[in-house]
């Protein structure tokens, strides 16, 4: 297996630096015959695209998708799909002065040590531009995955931007809000789906912009209509590989299923007594048991290069465009885990 | 990559059922030329046996493991190293009746569904003696790294056990006792290395283990002397091998790098300049930063047979027997990474 | 991937040397479910088994199987099966010589070169010995194989032994004849399935064996009943994957598929009109056409140990027993590209 | 491991139909600080580009090469090197005709059985096409080895078109020749490096164009200059590794490493006894023992469209195109084993 790709049996395959000619994408595994879904696509690089809002980075990239590879007639081929999106404000003289500078919190330094010879544009493959590709290839995964359980959804929302949090009952109330369809939480521009704590977010966020501060903050992946028995028993448990999958993301600190740090203060003949199943995180042994599916992942806030020049180029909190990321990497671990159950019985 | 090996470069193949004839590990990728510790492989394995102390399970095995092959005089061969422990105190008629009873938290249910035909005498592979493996390729990992890097060392301790908690500074004063050898965490049987803590875990485990209680937890995993440069910078990021390999060992609720989850309430601009650099974890970008690695981890409490006959039969707290499990799987890891990085450079 | 493991779906891993404690395999990816047939695996060992005949080496081993995983009530559990065979006539002091003497075509010296600390007894991993761990992944890709594809039989004999050859229209007949069950290939002690060819290869055998000498050889892989569309277009085509396999095998010197050496001679509108397709060896494009599978692999003439005391320890002419593991290598790819082939279409 | 994936530690993923919008390389695994010789990348391409001589194939492709990442200042970075084609003279119009029609030899068929929905326009990725992405991975595998091992070379060139065929004489007089720099393969038309037999396979093709036939044809790959030590013991030889390259090139028949075939009719005493060691291809016990490795690789007749209109759009003889293919496919394993050995020793 290789550094830059992610699955077993459906693999993506990331490539492209920040400030490089593009970035793109190549996804193997992928069945013949699935309808593919160009709109679709589009929509989700959108979600994660820079400039969306006011509360995110302003680099300008139109971040459109050109497919080279593995669709004819609207169709998957069962051939290696190759995507690719061209960078166009790359504005690469801003980053000329980083090769001599340390970015706190970045890991320039690193890089050079490790490799001798990099790219000190923006970060290279550090950057967060990276997560791209990650769009493209769970945009396709969930093409996959709508033909074979349509009624599987995956969520991505905040839960936190800083010190803004949203309480356990206003969470569980989201979560079923999300599967009855009575909230789209894109309509929220901080991602956090209340009316009231978005706006405080929007205002923290604005502020943070302007004077290149920056917050950590937190995410919930909630998976509805997953079947049971996704997963392997040992070290390919589905928690196991969305811990991966989640914490292969930029800026990520931590990750929780179901209860998490709650469940290691739990005396046992509570915990598992509990009525509802939610405090196991619809994973038991490693393996779906066909309820929703829960993590939380935490992010650090954002490094940031605070001279005057690059302010309202960074993202004050790196939650926003992470969501649909996560996302993306949820629906990468649970079409691999699909696939992977075909030979689980002769 | 299959579902029962673990790694890339340095590699783990566990297989054996829990009531099965013998568990054991294949170890893959091992350069030739190493010293096999033969005595600290041994001393390893009874640091995770049951029955170590009167707090953890009583089932008896004495774990002692034969090795077949992959080492010669004394010395590793570079071909697989092949190493076997047979189970002693099977006691599967204690299990029978599982074959028609549900276990709270624990994954027969799900373990039919996905494979029609299961072993249901004590969990088959989703159970904790499957770990065993681990043991046996971490402390193999161990003997490679004291070649090559003496001066790392892992260390794994509880941070708490139940409602019994250390608290920051404790935390701090540990990890610097443990660099310069000050204590030694074996000694505590809690694993919790603080006197008194460890006499109120001590209290509280055994009225658990009589009751048929059973409690969640948390373990630091703290690596000293670890190399700059280690990780790849996608999707094989150090933190996120580390995290898949704790979320691959059962009970496991969550992990946390460096801060974890207070940096997500943290603001930015102190958060990066803090003068410690521990809040990072020792990992940036995804790559070792030179610095004290620092993972905590999560378990919620044991699942169990809550009537009389199993009673002794299980763990009050599983953070004490997972923590040598944490180190293993630290220890792999770490390796598959500096032999990784053996071709970073031309 | 690593050196001691093959397949992509359905995995072996082999493990042990020719003189250590015991030598092994280890299956995964092997679905619940399956009959496990033990008599079937040990009927398999007894085939490659050396002491079989007058014609092979006298080395004494039973080659008894244990189960230690992964099979439970005479099914398999979805685990990874491990089995081992203890080594019994390791006579490893007739070796002792070698470690300071060359043997003419063995790679003693390339091993100590390339891994510094070699394992002299008998040549350690590079002997035939390891082969057994072969036979054992093939018993059980056939036990797989019976229960998707009843049909489907691998078959192996030899085409030549030295000077000994059949000819093309021999070769037809015993096709035929094997599929219509008329002959049984171990019937003839030399694999070569005519009556009086067989009576030749023994005695030239005999005579060699006694002074010491040894011969090439030829044999046939003949794969009736595969399905349509096994074999992955571009980098696993399944001839890639057979070749691979076959090549895997110590003392083979070419692979041939259907024509091969003669289609190289052939023109193309007389070649590609042919009525038959047995010239496409079963195989277009890299991929299964639902004809007879048919490839045709070269051998060279065992490396030998010339003097008195080695006289009757070694294999003659290695095609004998190498039937056997070439049947149990196509066995592995096929079932791993049966599998492979449940995620072709959606 | 995916289907479209070649290698361990230096791996390819190629893409790309055959009359898409383009086809391309993503090389992974390659060190950082490698000048990358982007004019020799060209002339490779150059080499099998379609159109270079009267006797290969007439479509016109430019096959200009477009990185899009992992090169920076001209070295690369130690990420993934993306590399794309696009295809201009894609003429499908004259492929609609396919849709409804079965091109012998072809596996048209069989990949619509095994996808379901398929590319009929020219073969898709079963077309020789994909072997773009081949050259583009040696070439870029090259620039690695020149830093590294700057005495290794791989040659490839004809042994055999049609019916006719150098001699074995000839065939050790250009292995001479080419180390000595005497000749140069490509200035032979046909590859046959012999000027009496260039001519005549210059002719017989011409004809064969213009009359819509084909031949078979065999060529050699000789490299000199490896080091000892290439290969793993058990499943990736380097003789099986090379193999399954080799044999993953469509229309190959077979191959054969050192005195192949004719090293199944040889008695041992005296094959072992040879004092050239040329009859082992330079490779012994799977592993590379310094000496020039000698692969020959056997061709079957390029399958044709016979009709008028497609006549001129046919490469009368694949081995002269396909020459380059091997070459890289040689690179590609060379330089694989050559990382993977930075982890035989401690």
């Amino acid at each position: 297996m290789s550094a830059n790709t992610f699955g077993q049996r459906f693999q993506l395959t990331s490539f492209g630096e920040s400030h490089g000619v593009a970035l793109g994408a190549i996804i193997e595994g992928c069945p013949a015959g699935v309808h593919f879904d160009f709109a679709f696509l589009n929509s989700e690089l959108q979600r994660r695209r820079p400039g969306q809002s006011a509360i995110v980075t302003g680099r300008n990239e139109d971040d459109l998708p050109e497919v080279l590879s593995g669709v004819y007639e609207g169709k998957t081929l069962g051939t290696p799909i190759a995507i690719i999106v061209r960078n166009k404000d790359q504005r690469s003289d801003d980053y000329k002065e980083i090769a001599t500078k340390s970015r706190p919190g970045h890991a320039d330094d690193l890089w050079r040590e490790k490799f001798g010879h990099t790219d000190h544009r923006g970060g290279g493959r550090s950057s967060g531009r990276e997560t791209l590709s990650r769009v493209i290839g769970g945009a396709i995964a969930r093409m996959v995955l709508k033909e074979i359980y349509p009624e599987l959804k995956i969520f991505g929302f905040a839960t936190s931007i800083g010190p803004i949090t949203l309480d356990p009952q206003q969470i569980l109330k989201i979560e079923s809000d999300l599967i009855e369809k009575k909230i789209i939480v894109d309509q929220f521009s901080s991602r956090l789906p209340d009316q009231q704590k978005n706006i405080q977010a929007q205002d923290l966020l604005l502020k943070a912009k302007t004077e290149g501060h920056s917050y950590g903050g937190t995410a919930e992946i909630f998976i509805s209509g997953a079947p049971v028995g996704l997963g392997q028993p040992v070290f390919h448990k589905l928690k196991s590989d969305l811990a991966a999958a989640f914490m292969s993301v930029g800026a990520t600190a931590g990750v929780e299923l179901g209860d998490g740090q709650d469940a290691a203060e739990a005396e046992g003949s509570q915990f598992h007594r509990q009525e509802s199943q939610r405090h196991y995180g619809g994973i038991r042994g490693g393996i779906s048991s066909g309820e929703p599916i829960l993590f939380r992942v935490s992010f650090k806030p954002t490094s940031t290069v605070l001279d005057a020049a690059k302010k309202g180029r960074h993202d004050p909190c790196i939650v926003i465009r992470a969501t649909p990321v996560l996302e993306s990497m949820a629906a990468l671990v649970i079409l691999d885990h699909v696939l992977w159950a075909r030979q689980d019985k002769v």
